[in-house]
């Protein structure tokens, strides 16, 4: 951390801001400048507030230089983490594309969606049994009757399971059926949750909060490796703006960012992201394009009746059209994206 | 719901468009327009998504016209409610004055804390016992013991206790010692938990999510309401916004929305709200004099060896110097707040 | 115009507001619902503030359904423009990269970049002589000395010029020296100077607003339309966030939004959009994965030493590099890119 | 500024940082931690871009310690900015309420309006001649007769004028008329506009950018003082968020920051702040409360029937009402309100 003094701060006010830094163990290295004096912070600063020291009297301002985060960061780990999960590698050379429809609805209903997404290329089948909904009278979800028809369908077609745990409490069901577990942006900063996490032996798929930085979303992914569970997937799924039109705003310049920061993979959500299914294939191929290690894309055959989402749900030719677009776009990036099933 | 169709739309289009609307049992009113056709869905629209309805060929725009909240509006329930709590009312004349430690760190800091906030009047004593932190490496928070702590000092200076829960688990204990459960912004939209707080028996503080809209605040409230749990308090503790010189932006607004938009009581939170003990002061008169119900109001002995947050702290005097500034600002919106204690 | 009048509103309020819609000289249609009766107010609305009808007693809200923009929409227009500009044409198939320093610092300077991005394929020299600051002590542009540079560099390489203009007055002396006059985002609102743009014979390239939503976008190049300017094309370059680790958020949805909703053609600039040089090249083949008709990138061969932005400059072997990977994006979407002129 | 090197950055890439410090002038002060080295960059540092630094290989990250403004920092000047006009003192003892139109529409209209502001205590008769407005369809200003007829009104009832400027070539017509020069938000980074105003020998009251962050603010005000013109006073009037209930956020906690941060005094405009009516007295109280040096707020004696903004002005009753209020409060944090004219 990095202390800047006032101009004209008495020197007892700089001594009482050192004595307070000694007292907490750490080392200071003081340089006087034309303008101010600066306080170098040495030691481990990450339990430091910079709040609190920019309330001291004589204190212009505080910054954290080293980043809060640890586990989660390319310093820490130079190569990118590769998560191998069944046959697959999440964060290799593959881009993946996990679809299939927002709700688990029905068996016959999941059966057509997985046909068809796993046929397009996809070899991970997505779908809510608990669905977080902003009204108590919109559907609900399922249940484990939904997580049975998800395991079964993707088991028909040789594809993994990802689908959304809302708690804790129902983290050894879904577990039972999931191959990972997908939290959704209103839990990415629920602590007591992704404590729970860590202690999971399942993959956590961890969508960005609707209004996180990008430095809390690493640090909610550094509670669940804290906790022992180092396979994180980070998922940007866009964040609230002032603009209206479109339901988020796909934030693509995560993906560099976060490829920068930190060894763990990074997918896209231009489902969430926009909100409206017109604009889903186009924020497909700039997530691609971007540099995204796999998508998620809600796919329904019959989005007019779907129970949730199904405003930003492609229909089953638009996802296959989508795939032959992004398989030419991945190349480019110096990625494969998995050929369509005959 | 209120459908718009496009100016060149073909019959056909307008006509599937009304009969999936009778499909899902509702009226339609149509009327045309020199621009535009428009239809009036009429029933219970609660359930729709207006989106789905957007991506319908030869839909223009669709608008929901009813609130997607009921209970907790004001044309469910015309009069204020308000909150008995021993022999306190929420919600009433008086406007309440939390206050206490962030966190609560051992009984001394708090029986000091508590001593000094109920001098000056509070009669509600704030402090956290498990912490939602954004940093695994950061305290946590004393757990049960501190549960004990607050109470013990609650009750020596005849003052209820207001602590945070963080998650349905840990309800039943929490509810062994406090008056009133906080639920933190983070927790806003925790729709696992939420629901769990329709069930129980003590009335629920309600902070506003970071970044939640006033309409989504009150649906969370909603779910609360629906499950059973009438004694909801709203409390505004500042949104996120590009401004980073404070900690979040207060937005005082609010307090005359909820107070058209709502029959329940709403409070404000100036120390989060800004996060600055320097901005407290200013920013807890504002809220006053905006119409609040109330305050929540962060406060320490010795801030810079707080646990958390000693920055947006106040010390006692400065607390004392607040209630009596704020004493004669509630005279002017024709409130009360608590005499000193001698 | 649709007016939700409240459910216990007295019918006097109801015709209060139809008289003073009759006064506007507005046909109004009644429809009453279980929950609501509405008033679907017929005419040209544009002028009609929704505000002011919420405000009104007995008003529980009030929509427009038209759009406030005519010329700029798909509806006016269905064919999308297509900018003649020398012998290029903007909106057509060919997808144009504008490049070039982000100010004009030397006659030397520029040459060396011209003639660098002219090569790896851009056909538009960009470069500012009139640089808006945020600080009155920073690099204020050279002046028409820039101007007279960067013609003469265009010139030299077969290239159009586009430069920006920051002010009313200063149109005549641009106008001799650019093919496209750019309008920086801190102007898209200031309406005396698009008024001006509105009676300029060149294409203005309209960047957005930092915090203008789509629609303000489109009313301002409306009022440029609505002045007799028809050659409008607009550029994406971030809009404001509360994320810090990037300059500005790129909202690359922004590009398909307006295909859909304008005829006029939509560029982006990855290099304010990101602000960071590293994350320019992965936005800049998402924007032609989304679909933009082009791009506005900075490049500078020595941008440790550039007066403005270097942070966020290209050196010119990352642009021809990020041309190669853009031509083959560019095809995925039906479009084409400039070879490198050997 | 501070910069931060990485941990395993080679010699070399330091060295080469320093060297380029000291090819601009900078002494460069070192210091080597367990984590990171920290070079102090010592000299005037106003001129740097923190991004430059940033993007050099090695460098963790760069931060800037001073800030970029000068004159307009209490560091610069300690006591607080009065600012006489006529008779009156800005930023003194006295809150200053200046109320009116937001257009001037007639000369009737302005006298009726006038009268009953100057009866309830307003000094300052605002009303707008030229109107920035959004949509080119909307009514633009009565142009140089609404300045004449807002002199005249102002002149019978003793008063000072404001009127806002919208560009530099109308300064020397508004000079003739107005006391106070208002520059509206969409032009707080209307870079000429603002150069110009530092040459003009009226006050100037410049309202925040609807998405300015508190330094843009000050950045923008030192242009106007680094032109030669020190009297500026800011004006709070809400900032872009998420939130679309009311029109903007009113962000009440930038009173307190600019009064630590500058000299100069703040206003408020709980108009604009709220867009709505019934909004208006609770923002106005609490702004007051706050400690702001005043206030804008709009009124009209029939707001049915205003060419701009009806729905968030009040009625003259109203005003009186508020008025009344805030002379209460006022004297709260030790400032006065002129009393009602008998």
């Amino acid at each position: 951390m990095v202390i800047i003094i006032a101009k004209d701060a008495p020197e007892s006010q700089v001594e009482h801001v050192i004595e307070r830094l000694d007292e907490l163990g750490f080392n200071v290295h003081r340089s006087t400048g034309i303008e101010h004096t600066v306080l170098g912070v040495i030691g481990d600063t990450t339990k430091l507030d910079a709040r609190d020291w920019q309330m001291m009297p004589g204190v212009v301002d505080a910054y954290r230089v080293s980043a809060p985060y640890k586990q989660v960061s390319r310093e820490f780990q130079h190569k990118s983490t590769q998560i191998k999960i069944g046959n697959l590698i999440i964060g290799g050379d593959e881009v993946h594309i996990m679809a299939g429809p927002c709700s688990i609805e029905s068996e016959e209903q999941t059966m057509i969606i997985a046909e068809a997404v796993h046929k397009a290329g996809s070899k991970i089948l997505r779908g809510g049994a608990f669905k977080p909904r902003t009204s108590p009278y919109a559907f609900q979800g399922m249940g484990e009757k939904g997580l049975e028809i998800i395991r079964k369908a993707a088991d028909k077609f040789g594809m993994l399971v990802i689908t959304e745990a809302m708690d804790a409490e129902s983290l050894p069901l879904i577990c039972q059926y999931t191959d990972i577990i997908q939290i959704g942006a209103r839990n990415m900063q629920n602590f007591s949750f992704i404590k729970a996490l860590g202690k999971v032996e399942k993959p956590i798929f961890l969508k960005r909060g609707i209004s996180a930085t990008i430095q809390e979303w690493l640090m909610s992914a550094e509670y669940i490796l804290a906790g022992g569970n180092r396979n994180v997937i980070f998922c940007e799924r866009g964040i609230r703006t002032f603009e209206t039109y479109t339901r988020n705003t796909l934030d693509l310049s995560a993906i560099p960012v976060i490829h920068k920061l930190s060894h763990l993979p990074v997918f896209a959500d231009p489902s969430h992201g926009t909100g409206l299914r017109d604009k889903v294939i186009p924020m497909a191929r700039a997530a691609v394009a971007a540099g995204a290690d796999g998508l998620m894309v809600e796919v329904h055959h019959d989005p007019e009746h779907a129970l949730s989402d199904g405003a930003q749900s492609l229909y089953p030719q638009q996802f296959q059209e989508m795939m032959e677009q992004i398989r030419v776009i991945a190349k480019v990036v110096g990625r494969t994206i998995a050929d369509p099933v005959k």
